[in-house]
């Protein structure tokens, strides 16, 4: 029984190609936190149109966005670790240099889509509106220091 | 000032490549639900790895992964979006033939992940075990049915 679990999980870990974080291959953990970027600009890019006035305001919709963006933004940084800033990345090598900063600047996105999540809740339009531009203020500091275009 | 801001907001949508997920194209909305089952896996992998005795139960890492694997896994089923059928992906057509089907095992998956990240926070590993190998089937279930090799 216990082993016929084994079994089972093993397959599934194969044919998953499941990785273990701590005993990542860089390249993984490169595709980890471009992942975790990708569904945060996916849910920030409603947010951001409704802010702009492209997209009608729906409380529901930017409930479940700011959400999304809250949680999902929390888990890029454990993809930086040392050895990555090699491969299919645009992360620039500053990271590294001064990552202390660079988790400064995490922190403070995470303080922003925090509040934005809250914000979202309240479904005041204009607060969320101006919430959204600090949350992307937050996004931009880091991408303009730390990312290639 | 409202225009500053719909114009950094602009600049960033840009430089982010945002997409708005209701009006998105299916290369993209392929692209989130990879990006989620990537973290997913990423996170059960760990998991996994306790309950095979491939690596030492750790508390705080199984709560922590646990955690994410519940909440991200709520997140692909959106990505399987009519039209997204072909393209860079796995998914086999017969989702969308069987949708409801497709859907309920989507379900079982999130109920399994939800009592994972339960059993995490209690702290038994032997129970924990037991439902990392509830959680493996339910993945496997619709891998097996709708995802090609």
């Amino acid at each position: 029984m216990r082993k016929s679990m084994a079994a089972a999980l093993g397959a599934l870990a194969l044919s998953m190609g499941l990785i273990a974080l701590a005993q990542t291959k860089p390249e993984d953990l490169i595709k980890y936190r471009r992942s975790a970027m990708f569904l945060v600009g996916a849910n920030f890019g409603p947010l951001a149109a409704m802010a702009q006035g492209k997209r009608p305001y729906d409380k529901d919709a930017a409930i479940k966005h700011a959400g999304i963006v809250a949680y999902v933004s929390k888990l890029p940084v454990e993809g930086f670790a040392p050895g990555t800033d090699t491969g299919d990345t645009k992360a620039k090598p500053e990271i590294w240099q001064d990552l202390d900063d660079f988790k400064a600047k995490m922190d403070k996105m995470n303080q922003e889509t925090a509040k934005l999540s809250q914000v979202a809740q309240n479904g005041d339009f204009e607060t969320l509106k101006a919430q959204v531009g600090e949350t992307g203020k937050a996004c931009k500091a880091c991408h303009d220091k730390y990312r290639n275009k």
